[in-house]
């Protein structure tokens, strides 16, 4: 696969060694990729160039150059990380019928649910190419495979909280922990596997990437519901009528009998309905609290972080989290 | 997951230490599986109850026996091989959108696409995770990745030859070299793996397989056009409004205006049009060649196959060749 022109997210302007170590994941995504189909290897361009803050590599190769790593493996592992989490999204697009991703139209869409099943295919297949040509360590890849079946697990959890009107903040923070927080401990533990770090740090680091994931979710979807708009975004709106009910609905709807009999309306809740929904969470307090799970989370986070050891890799990450964790878009 | 009725096809009857290895391959598939959600544990269900005739995991315990191999990964290897024929075929029904698999409902068509996409996904993580946990040597790993990639690609090329009305012969054969030969040549592989056999019974083994893979589809594909039945079934009918041209009609296609002229309504080919289609293409002489295409490269696994050391596996392997390369069915 080649020519696809990737603009990397402003995030990683000021440091521009690490922007320059992502640009070469992409590079080595490019590489890796040659899929025998025209459509397929457009849709794998557009993921690609729409790349969104590739997070997850960079959390690899942050956390992979606190101690000595070497450098093609760390950016071939880290690449195996955007690859998964990328052959993901095409295949949650299916799931969702989503029209857009990245800004962008999404693969099934714009190829058709065939392109994005097989998209989405061949990218696990690569990951794993890539992962096992790139440890000469068994574990590593058990290691991968575990945290896939937990991040699959999440989704699945997801699945089975549909419209689930009792469901607890503990169901939530289960299913979060597998579908997002999963996949930044996955990349920490990547960066790990291929730097041989001592195990106290690699304990921190795992840590560290969990509570980063947790907060991340519960601010990606506290957004959905305290964007100054008066009307829940159209996304919003879309999960609710699926039935996926995120932190600030489900501490509000606990002993709400109005928001509860709106969300019995199941699929058939109408846009004016969903607009008053959404005015009831936000008049519920809830998303107070749901700030507050937040903060605990990256409180938890920084205090892993301050336990690392001093290097360049620790002021970045402490920079991209707090830029992370108090984003507002 | 627990409490499937598995019924082991009747090849198998006569070969009770092999029917015995394979119950053993459903029972660790099923131990693997712990999905976390109930659609995707009965979808799971379903397609291990109606498990077919198990030729792949088979072929790694019947290369796998013809040198010292441990029983337990031997038979998780073979289970690897089926999970992941089985992640393909649940999502290749959501890409083909059938209603039907191995005689039973799709899962797709019973659960919906949402559960199909999980299901192919938690089966390759499940796949992946089997074949770490069962070897220690990363080269197992990297074989098999790269075979899972010849298989997807062998798909896409089958979708890049939709509707191609001058595709050759050799376009076929490579398409089937990936999408079906390749995984018997995988399942010869994992066998080959769990028991270090020579080198030269490896390409041997590797050969045969990938022979009686090309003979098997070619095989398949005969059948389609040549059922007693004067109509093309639905399923071939189906094949030929999708663009998705075999061994049979590749061969009639070639400078013949009358079948060119019907290839070319595409996706609007009418039953009755379809029906001629199908009397021309067994009026042309094309089934006999393709015969001749499946025997030779029948002829040329049993020639591998005699070259093999005297083993029972060699006349079990020799015996359902026979059976699976004359049947009708």
């Amino acid at each position: 696969m080649t020519h696809s022109q990737t603009t990397l997210h402003p995030i990683w302007d000021e440091f521009p060694a690490i922007r320059k170590e992502l640009q070469g994941v992409l590079d080595r995504i490019e590489a890796n990729l040659d899929a025998n189909d025209a459509d397929v290897e457009a849709a794998l361009i557009d993921m690609f160039s729409h790349g969104g803050k590739l997070l997850r590599p960079a959390f690899t190769i942050l956390i992979g150059r606190f101690f000595p790593a070497e450098r093609e493996p760390l950016l071939n592992l880290a690449a195996t990380v955007e690859m998964l989490h990328t052959a993901s999204l095409v295949h949650d697009d299916i799931i969702d019928d989503s029209p857009k991703r990245r800004h962008a139209e999404s693969v099934q869409s714009r190829f058709g649910k065939d392109v994005a099943a097989y998209t989405g295919d061949y990218l696990f297949a690569v990951t794993f190419r890539t992962l096992a040509d790139n440890t000469n360590d068994i574990n590593v890849v058990r290691m991968a495979t575990r945290y896939l079946e937990r991040i699959l697990s999440g989704e699945l959890t997801q699945r089975t909280n549909h419209y689930k009107r009792d469901m607890t903040i503990a169901n939530y923070e289960d299913q979060i922990a597998g579908k997002t927080a999963a996949l930044f401990v996955l990349a920490a533990n990547l960066g790990i596997a291929a730097s041989h770090t001592p195990k106290d740090f690699a304990d921190l680091a795992t840590d560290f990437a969990y509570n980063v994931g947790m907060a991340f979710q519960i601010l990606d979807d506290l957004l959905d519901y305290s964007a100054d708009s008066t009307t829940l975004g159209k996304p919003t709106l879309n999960d609710v009528r699926e039935g996926v009910y995120s932190a600030p609905l489900i501490i509000a709807m606990q002993d709400n009998e109005e928001i509860q009999a709106l969300l019995a309306k199941g699929a058939t809740i109408s846009d004016d309905e969903a607009v008053h929904l959404g005015e009831l969470v936000r008049a519920s307090g809830a998303l107070a609290i749901a700030e507050d799970m937040a903060v605990a989370y990256t409180n938890t986070a920084l205090e892993r972080l301050s336990d690392m050891p001093e290097h360049e890799s620790k002021h970045i990450l402490l920079s991209i989290s707090q830029t992370l964790l108090t984003r507002n878009d």
